[in-house]
């Protein structure tokens, strides 16, 4: 074992998993100086990219037993896609196929058993929420799956350390030649940025849609350069699914005082400026923020540069309202954001290449002023874990958190300290997910607990008059409530092995006894 | 000597240059299976790429002796940046650079002073007018300068046949973190097209601009991802000088009534109906094509579904008017054609490897119903040379011309039979840009010749009444008005070798004696 820059004992070899370094620090690792090989191609003119059917085009991308399929997860619980290509690989009688599936959500529940039978053989993701999380939780797969952020999957990609060999891209609009976007047609879901890089290097890549325009499709959120064949199914996917899980808005006043208190943390800061820019995670009072945020600018007669992340409608409000000259989006997480995302210039489809990738030559999280996060846990070295509920089980994974936390100016945790009497300020999270090098600080409903590295944002929050409070101090507040927090019993497999965004091992995952 | 697919005689070696095929046919060569390797990079937050000035950036990017520097040719005659980076680079002592300039016009006449100081050891262009034509015609450079074609250079730097070390963007605006457009700021000169490819290949990009935007710049050509440094200069170009040289329009009766046989050709043809794609070349005759064809299309009541290239005014006004639903540009031509694409959705900025690249995975050319092309010669097998004036100076170069030809299902040439007395129509062109299998008719005032291959053409024509002529009988026609034309007399001194778009060798230039 190994104790790597986040104080976590690893194995020195993973079986199952490639050669790797232990997370040094934030920014620890230098990429190799170029990007993997990407595959060129030959079309003739009048030659046919659309093709009748799934199982045509599989066979027409050569795919073999033990290759690896990409797909995304811009329709979330709504996807339709990544089952209905592995549903077809098992009945062609494939053998184990590694999927490298973006997000998996509950409707990817069919994975299960396509791993239990033999047909996958291996999975990556940045996020698993559902059956699938409960399967692996449990040590039902017999090889560890790998947990990667929203930029650390575009760069393992480009570094041919998760080599794909055909990418299949849900799509809700395409034209023949193998145009596509996310915003035109019946089932659009918006911003396609997970899927950018995989076109790029994927040897072979399928546009799966249900909306066929004549040539050419406006816009193409990748072109016809990057894509071999076309195929029409009956949906692609549904959007309605795109709001389950993470995405809600919230109401009750513990958060909305959360979220408060963020917005004046980013104001004790300095950050609440013109040019201001911004991002809020998935999880309620960070997403409440975003309104205190406005009102905030509407006093200050502030405007800001840029939103990003996934985009709500209230984001979008925001760009309508001149509150931001941009947003730079990977994912809309609502009709709204559709809709601006399709009809208002300022609001611009990013790969997550641009979004997060640290070994490009920069990325947007670079230019990030304030980011939101949430929290399952934090622990007091300010490490915070978003992939396993208190119980060990994996109910989600990093996205893009240590991507923003990494990047932002300022990166502010918003958390209840307790949730049905659960502590969630801790000694020692379960997982890191983020390390605490890179948080700022956690806001909860005692108080604002600055990270001691954050020595001048210290001194801003107290000239401001804030609520502090040490997080040591804190935690022992919450353990006289709920009593310390019994560690969930773990056995010594290794049933995922979490990536820090530049490829190295920050923690690994046991299955639970 | 090797007489290669279009007849011609090459050295199977030919000194400063690589090893090579020759050319086969207009689809004889495959590509290898992969491009070579792109640069990665790592940027840190905070981390500036906006430098003092040229100088610093050329050293920042560790710019060596003899290595590859690329410019492009957005700003045409107006260029400023070439010239501005290569006279500084004299300066600091480099020697030996090799220069990929896209297209080389009259305000690049330095070079020739660079070649001849030893500063710059190397040259390859689509297309070459001017003093450096005239030195390179007259065999003062001591290497064969490679032409290519606007899609077989994006395959050459793809391939890694032409590797960039250092791509020198010049982008009327920009943001510090290189996210960069060619349509805001005062020097706007619209699509950036062919400068796209060398920002995914070359090892490091700088972009020089005269207009920086705060972040993030909004549309992005090619975004911070693929960019290293940023460096403001005095004047990035000059858009007057944009349309200099072939683009011009034309009033005389006989251009006149070539492009109207040529929309006739296209209407006979039965291209000219619903969703019908088209382009022109710079010529003035095939300019005047496309307002003949609006024409038909009104009285057709038929609405198109793109025109492209180099794009003009007049093809903004079809696009405004509805008589195409897009334009897909790779080069802006005139300032009507450059607040087209900045405000209409509908008018797009593609990549030359978009638009005409043979070996991915498919490119718009093939796509491309109705071509019309213009010629400097037309010899009796249909191969054109637009290369060569009737004395052997090179004035000019393929640009699209092999690229539309080999793509698009119809390609119409226009050209007057006969230019200053001087025979256009002869027996074998004194250089060949594109080969004749890929040419379908030539259209000239005598009428229209039909290359022999293309019998249902033939045949539709005859059909519709058009006038036809035999090239042979033309050729005979127009010999005896001139007299047989004298062939330039030339030394066994290679000045250029003509690639075709797959990099194949379909002809090489000699200097003059």
């Amino acid at each position: 074992m190994i104790v790597n820059g986040a104080g976590r004992s690893i194995p020195e070899k993973i079986r199952g998993y490639k050669e790797f370094v232990p997370y040094i620090s934030p920014h620890g690792i230098d990429p190799d100086p170029y990007r993997v090989r990407a595959a060129t191609g030959k079309t003739l003119p009048g030659e046919k990219k659309l093709l009748s059917d799934l199982e045509t085009a599989i066979r027409a991308c050569g795919l073999e037993d033990g290759m690896t399929v990409s797909f995304h997860h811009h329709f979330r619980n709504g996807d339709r896609v990544a089952n209905l290509v592995l549903d077809t690989a098992a009945r062609m009688g494939f053998r184990g196929l590694k999927v490298a599936l973006s997000s998996v959500f509950p409707v990817h529940a069919p994975l299960v058993g396509h791993i239990a039978s033999g047909t996958v053989g291996g999975l990556s993701c940045n996020y698993m929420l559902g059956p699938v999380a409960e399967a692996m939780s449990g040590g039902a797969f017999p090889f560890p799956v790998i947990f990667r952020t929203h930029g650390g999957r575009d760069r393992a990609v480009q570094a041919g350390e998760e080599k794909i060999d055909v990418a299949f891209i849900a799509a809700s609009a395409a034209d023949e030649a193998g145009n596509f976007n996310g915003v035109n047609g019946p089932s659009a879901c918006g911003s396609l940025g997970y899927c950018l890089t995989d076109c790029r290097f994927a040897s072979k890549v399928v546009v799966l849609t249900d909306y066929l325009e004549p040539y050419p499709l406006i816009p193409a959120s990748a072109d016809e350069t990057l894509v071999d064949f076309v195929v029409r199914v009956d949906r692609v996917g549904d959007p309605e699914g795109i709001t389950t899980g993470a995405v809600k808005a919230v109401s009750d006043p513990l958060r909305l005082q959360l979220a408060r208190w963020a917005v004046d943390v980013i104001e004790a800061s300095g950050l609440l400026k013109g040019g201001i820019s911004f991002q809020t995670g998935t999880g309620g009072a960070s997403l409440a923020a975003a309104g205190f945020l406005r009102e905030k600018m509407e006093q200050h007669k502030v405007t800001g540069s840029f939103g990003m992340g996934g985009v709500t409608g209230l984001m979008a409000d925001l760009l309508e309202g001149g509150f931001f000259k941009a947003i730079l989006d990977t994912q809309s997480f609502d009709h709204k954001a559709i809709a601006s995302l399709r009809d208002n210039p300022g609001h611009v489809e990013i790969s997550s290449d641009r979004y997060a990738n640290p070994h490009n030559k920069g990325c947007a999280v670079n230019s990030l002023d304030a980011m939101i996060l949430s929290a399952t846990e934090v622990d007091t070295d300010f490490n915070v874990n978003v992939h396993t509920a208190s119980d060990g089980r994996v109910m989600g994974g990093s996205g893009g958190h240590a991507d923003t936390a990494a990047g932002s100016k300022l990166a502010v945790v918003v958390a209840p300290s307790v949730r049905k009497n659960i502590p969630i300020v801790i000694d020692r999270v379960h997982t890191v997910t983020t390390p605490g090098e890179t948080i700022d600080c956690l806001v909860t409903e005692h108080g604002i607990s600055v990270n001691p590295r954050r020595t001048e944002l210290l001194s801003d929050l107290k000239n401001a008059g804030l609520p502090l409070v040490d997080i040591h101090d804190l935690k022992a507040e919450v353990e006289k409530k709920t009593g310390r927090l019994a560690r969930p019993p773990v056995s010594k497999k290794i049933a995922a092995v979490v990536e820090y965004r530049d490829g190295s091992v920050i923690d690994v995952i046991r299955a639970l006894e």
